[in-house]
């Protein structure tokens, strides 16, 4: 019989959502509100709606139809996510590679580099960066006292550091940083990020910069992407998606950036550029992302799109904003909600994620998630998301106020 | 600086398509007719696309939006899929899963198995089986006199052998099969697939049966399903997709079949479901397939979408009758274009590919695709297809025929 990926082995279950879903179904009383929520719940942008329709009758005809496109996406969508999103950066269009996803991407992107290189992720983190480098087999062993990988080097990112990380202490070469951060929802400042770029630069490493909920910013000051930063293209690659930006879970479109200016070695010490290797990678194992979807993209940048974009994101803000100003008013702490769908809080009198999921559940009748859940370092935090309508959001809010802390 | 996956290093220029382009582009003449169209013409079917302005309209609003689905597929389409298309075959809705494309799938499956796994291919071959196996490093090195990488087993594909394989004479562990073949246009019969299966299971080998041009089949007794082959589901992998089906192309719509009674094992000797170890993949490195394009598939079973698909395949495969018919009348040997798209012709005079490209391209105003692009065995070949109108290909084949040969 054929041998396996035996690195698949060490992978652990993901039984974060299927554990909360259970804890709900075993629930006895009616109408949980979710605050849990990962996803989006607001409709298309109609702008994107009108644009998908007409694509849609493009296709009804021998005329109009739109067979293979490039793999890279279309020029037209890929000028238009230059011009609008890296306006002022030195990033060009074919630095930029649309795709079905940044789950996808940031999945995927893992293929370019040797099966020895060291990485390093934040703790809490979105699964799926160390997920696949357990694929890869760089992960080394799971510990299952430390709940962690030996081989990874964990960033913790807690109250304490402000949920900044500290550099790597021991020499790491891929660095996955994702802000606006899932799950805690805080954020970087342009100088904070520029010591990541500074520390790549200095140690030779590649950051993995996932900027998924970028369209959240709202304050000055808060990169929108890496390359704001000064000479980061020598050492970054940014995943960005229409996904929570224009409602697009469902309808997947994203898009990464890996610049001309990118580089790693071979064993001979000659330098191999990573963009013509995403490139190579994209044209073999992908075939673009569907015609309708990249018109529907296309949409989020005209005036309207934008517009339409904007009050979507400022409804969601607006609900991180209620969450935050009632766990305030009864003495939660909590981080993130202002540039970012994500409330982070910190659970009261020390009691642990689940324990807190538990009072939540039964008392108040609303459902997050466990920071625990996110890595070790979450423990002690809880997830609350700002996807809900406002009228749940409020009331989740008032029952929450009722709760005896 | 990070070290790079250097099999990356290995892989050849993929120079076929653009050197056609050159050479068409440097051509003096106007009106040059392509027969070397791999891509599909017609329009979507009318059932398509009503169905997906419809879903276009459910995202729209909140109620009907449509967010993250399951990776594997919205569960109406599995089950569409394993009641039309596995009827009578121990296929389950949950064995299958949906995706992007049959060229990912193909692509991505190999980061299952080891990379010390034996990989055999048919010659001439879709490159991507070859290249992605290179990436993962079980290619071997290049050797350009050979025109072959070392530690990959190729099985010819000629006129000599009828186009049907030899089983291989040394050990491999993943066959990639691909019938309706592309490029050669040719099939196997149940019992000649039989052999293949038996051959895997005796040597506790996997197959890859890519089927992507099933919908072509008009003859009795050609299996649409490696599935209609008793105990396949105990060695062989399946790769489908509403591309050239359905006019796809730029819809990207695709399905991977993998058994539950698949297995590999690991290096203990333990069974390893791979069925298990795909759902893993595709739940942690994609995040599903567009509502709005799951829905158009699904249109696809419908009794119009099925008359539609039918009438559209009928249309093309009268154009590969045109292109038959005609090369017999002038003597020129070929093969396939009756359950595929796909004609292989065999060069007049042991004429060399691209001889016969220069001589069609310059005397008759015809491109085709030279044999020799697809691998060493399709020297002395050359590909013409049925996916331009009616109309320029009897244009084309009357200039083939004034032709001096």
């Amino acid at each position: 019989m054929i041998l396996v990926n035996e690195n698949y082995q060490r992978l652990q279950g993901s039984y974060l959502f299927s554990e909360i879903g259970k804890r709900i179904a075993a629930h006895k009383g009616e109408g949980v509100i979710k605050l849990g929520i990962g996803d989006v719940t607001r409709p298309l942008p109609p702008a994107v709606i009108d644009a998908m329709h007409s694509a849609v009758d493009d296709m009804s005809s021998a005329q109009g139809l739109h067979g293979y496109g490039p793999e890279q996406g279309y020029a037209w969508l890929r000028e238009a996510i230059a011009d609008n999103d890296y306006a002022n950066m030195s990033i060009g269009a074919d630095e930029i590679f649309v795709s079905d996803g940044a789950k996808c991407d940031t999945g995927n992107i893992g293929e370019l580099f040797s099966g020895t290189c060291k990485v390093a992720v934040q703790d809490p983190v979105y699964p799926v960066y160390v997920d696949t480098n357990v694929m890869a087999g760089r992960s080394g062993e799971y510990d299952s006292d430390a709940k962690a990988y030996t081989d990874i080097t964990y960033l913790p990112c807690t109250a304490e550091n402000n949920f900044k990380p500290a550099l790597p202490s021991t020499p790491v070469d891929l660095i996955y940083l994702c802000y606006p951060n899932n799950p805690t929802g805080t954020v970087l400042t342009k100088d904070e990020l520029k010591t990541w770029v500074n520390y790549a630069k200095k140690n030779g490493a590649i950051i993995l910069f996932d900027a998924a909920y970028e369209a959240f910013i709202r304050e000055d000051d808060i990169p929108r992407s890496i390359y704001e930063i000064d000479g980061a293209d020598e050492v970054a690659i940014e995943f960005r998606s229409f996904s929570k930006t224009a409602g697009f879970t469902g309808t997947r479109c994203a898009y990464t950036v890996v610049p001309k200016a990118l580089y790693g070695v071979d064993s001979s010490g000659a330098k191999q550029s990573i963009r013509d290797m995403w490139n190579r990678r994209h044209c073999t194992k992908f075939n673009g992302v569907p015609y309708i979807t990249q018109k529907g993209a296309l949409a989020c940048y005209s005036e309207q799109g934008k517009e339409q974009i904007k009050e979507t994101i400022d409804y969601y803000l607006n609900n991180a904003k209620i969450i935050t100003s009632g766990l305030k008013k009864i003495g939660i702490e909590c981080f993130g909600g202002v540039n970012s769908p994500y409330v982070w809080l910190k659970t009261p009198d020390g009691m642990g994620s689940w324990e807190f999921f538990d009072k939540l559940l039964n008392e108040a009748n609303v459902a997050g998630t466990p920071g625990a859940g996110f890595g070790s370092s979450g423990e002690g935090y809880f997830r609350l998301t700002a996807f809900n309508t406002e009228e749940n959001t409020i009331k989740a809010v008032e029952r929450l106020s009722a709760l005896t802390l």
